[in-house]
């Protein structure tokens, strides 16, 4: 059966700021909180005094494609390992993802490396097989607004990464937000991965890092920024990636694969491990700028 | 269990025109089809000589409201009764429609009007739910890159009238439809509603006439305009229903109140009934202007 | 000498809807005049119950390409030639016209056919030199906000026609007609022609017909539509042509080249002479369905 | 008399990279520069190892307003004095500047600080009157794509500094830099400062740091960030003037206004003095974590 419940949020139990008008969304905002949420999966805390950096493949292509990704990544001081089992492709003849079997290499990779899993769902139906295998659930752009989605995604009470929309204002992307904590899940994490702009003769997408600061004034959740879609370039991932970090993203999201060249996805913005470990170098000095440190691999 | 499964689409069924390269879309366009299909619900025929008028709320409220809207439009010359019983909503604490109940009014109205019925499916859960009342089964704007949801929608048979996402590109739309057409499913009816510009002081949307006569050459499929949606003001419903109509699209789609000051969504845009029997007497000329004629009430 | 001279407009001379707060654009506002102004340059009249049609080559190229297309527009039930003596252009290596002696050409041409000339004027250092030939000065989409060039063409008291910036909300278009009104020049005609959107693989700009009916509203200043801009497609010109009647439009700016394939600027949106008879022809349908009828050729 | 002069340019001076093609912008590449060249305005270097301050008021109001302004910043680190004499507004009935009279507090300012002055000119007519006044010219947002004015301005031999247009793409960008080299002036200085989006919920416009590392790879020109326009708000700037710095932005443009809640345009945006201060204390661990240094006062 079916039912389209509408949700009565109590609103004394949010604590506005005396004279101004609750916000439109009560739970995600600052004023129900006074300080900073943070977001603990495992050993690694989300939006705390450590940059979470989460890297891997775009897709999960074949177990040793992933288990390469994955030791690499993990040796080069990723914490979370990334990589889609199911894919969202504009056409339907695209290759879309090894479905569960793309989610028990995710399993695998994470047994032998320690890393945390994080992984996209974009169907309803998917949902407990994806929550089965991971450790932190990814709505898509696309999915941003498929709200029955989120809140399927918000019940089974794992950790949400919820993409900003391409096309999506931040005040919608907070209301999507706020679907998924009205659920009772208070473990969202935001991810800016670009908006589409008048502009993309260099690059796929607008990293829009003015979005990520207002973020992080108008929410108490932690942000994280996905360089590689919101330039599509891999050349352009280490300055935006230090960018990212400037203006106080709590953890960045990195397409890394062991050969670019081969991807069946993205390979155009992933990086190889060398050039990752080149800018995990290079990310220390601005991590260090901002008084924060590198959350560290567990164990 | 779940699966990702991969579309084996045999191109050689499809006959390019020679020396062009095949489409990205190749079901969907007009390479693989002479000239322009129809897709024929009950007695109505869309993409035919005939322009279809769909007409109803935005929102089913109660029984008493779509009732009334529903014999209004009928009398007034709409041949399909549109009405939402789920919404999607930007905020969770927005009312979402009666569900079922909705649903049941709806297959009411029918009963006594003899319109045929479009109604929007939002969640892969509700498809088989919302089919068993549709005649035509409504993708909306935010749900257009829901690709499972679409195939599921598609399995059904019915017809299915695909909104354009307010920021997809045309290409995105018709692979879009390439989806339910991929599934087997040759019912489409493609849908314009406004896209999203750097410019809302006047308008909700930009309603996009290029994409309506961009779509009609490059694909078969009949194209519907919404005026509504697409511009967010019931007083600019007019002029941009007939400039659609001057364009070339196969029908319209209007919302439609008894009494819009109270309506529970959409208010601004929708037309009494009045304004809508207005609507209708100024579209005639233009309609004749095209060649073409309304399509008439059956029974 | 150089002044930033400020504007002293006596709001008390503007007569205000009683309880409606003064608009940002009080000369040209609807509240400031009950019905449409119209504009009239020679025996052509703006704004009333005729659709006007200008057309012509994009850029003067040459006595012989001028003349040609000026008499083929003409017997062709054109009533104003356009023609680009000074061309803006986003490479600095492109060609830029033929500057006076393309001015002279259009001169010719308005002599043999009797066509009145619009052309654009994009330097300051221009205007008194184009004033000198045209009948219409055109401010192009990229000089709409260069307000100091706005004063100037303004005080020639030529008729101005301001194109719509592609980057411009409508509102900022109605404060550059502004500065035309408040310099005391009460001649100005505005033009659609197409907006930057996220969607260019089909289209050059996207047509933005709610603009139109918007300004209509607005305003009551005429409106024409360029739709060989708002497309960048011939093919596409005849269904916005058609639309831009239907939504209100007081005129269409149509690109006509004798032989687009040899055109030095904007080629593929060129109708050649047959093309162009073809769309007065379709057009009359949908000039009479408005109730208006098309503007002669005078004398 | 007036001419519209085509540019010969010499592509055999320039040294393509064997096997590409050659760029749209030959003299903006670095296809034709091996590093990146510098602009040296008196003691200052822009483009080379050090980050350079500008920062002043949006609008010169009054002598005793720019001189407390200049004096601010001046002796907390800036190097370079902004303040408009000249303002192009949205409206004609907005505060324009103080034309002349600005320009000459600007140049009795320098005297008193030693700061280099930066002022815009948005007219071909004003282009000797403020050159007489100004270390650098700035081209305004809205004057990008006035190509004759570039042309002006690129003559008078002084540097200029080209701000983005809000709705330009990065190859237009490069392309109006063009028209100003291909007059023999080589000083250009590039300027983002944020585009229009569909987004201005929070922020008036979408600071594109993509669009800064585009530019850094594909010219050699130097590239300056102006974080007060790119964003809206001064409590956004402190957060993106460090993206900016971390994202390889060899300078920054930022309002400052002795008393924001007093100033005739932009207060919004304008950091006060104590802010100013706190940023170029926080900006300082970023800039040393690219391994740069800020720029100091002269003398």
């Amino acid at each position: 059966m079916s039912t389209a419940t509408q949700i009565a949020v109590d609103l004394a139990t949010v604590s506005p700021v005396a004279g101004t008008k609750p916000p439109a969304y009560p739970l995600a905002s600052r004023q129900s909180r006074a300080g900073a949420s943070t977001v603990q999966v495992g050993s690694i805390e989300f939006g705390g005094p450590e940059v979470v950096v989460m890297a891997g493949p775009c897709t999960v292509e074949s177990r040793r494609q992933l288990l390469e990704a994955a030791q690499g990544v993990c040796s080069l001081g990723a914490v979370v390992l990334r990589g889609g089992a199911f894919k969202p492709r504009t056409s339907p003849y695209d290759f879309r993802g090894l479905a569960e079997e793309g989610l028990r290499h995710l399993a695998e990779a994470r047994t032998l490396t320690g890393l945390l899993v994080i992984t996209e769902v974009m169907s309803e139906k998917d949902v407990e097989l994806v929550a089965n295998y991971a450790d932190i659930l990814q709505i898509g752009s696309r999915s941003m607004s498929a709200f029955r989605l989120l809140e399927e995604v918000a019940r089974t009470g794992k950790p949400v990464m919820l993409k900003r929309g391409f096309m999506a204002t931040v005040k919608e992307w907070l209301l999507a937000a706020e679907y998924i904590l009205a659920q009772g899940n208070e473990r969202v994490i935001l991810c800016e991965r670009g908006i589409r702009s008048f502009d993309s003769d260099f690059t796929r997408n607008t990293l829009d890092l003015n979005a990520v600061a207002v973020a992080k004034m108008e929410t108490h959740l932690p942000v994280i920024v996905d360089p590689s879609h919101g330039t599509g370039r891999a050349d352009l991932v280490a300055p935006l990636a230090k960018a990212a970090i400037a203006v106080g993203a709590d953890g960045l999201l990195i397409e890394v694969h062991p050969d670019p060249s081969t991807a069946l996805c993205d390979g155009k913005q992933s990086l190889d491990l060398p050039r990752f470990a080149a800018l995990m170098s290079e990310l220390r000095p601005f991590i260090a700028a901002t008084g924060r440190r590198l959350a560290m691999p567990r164990g």
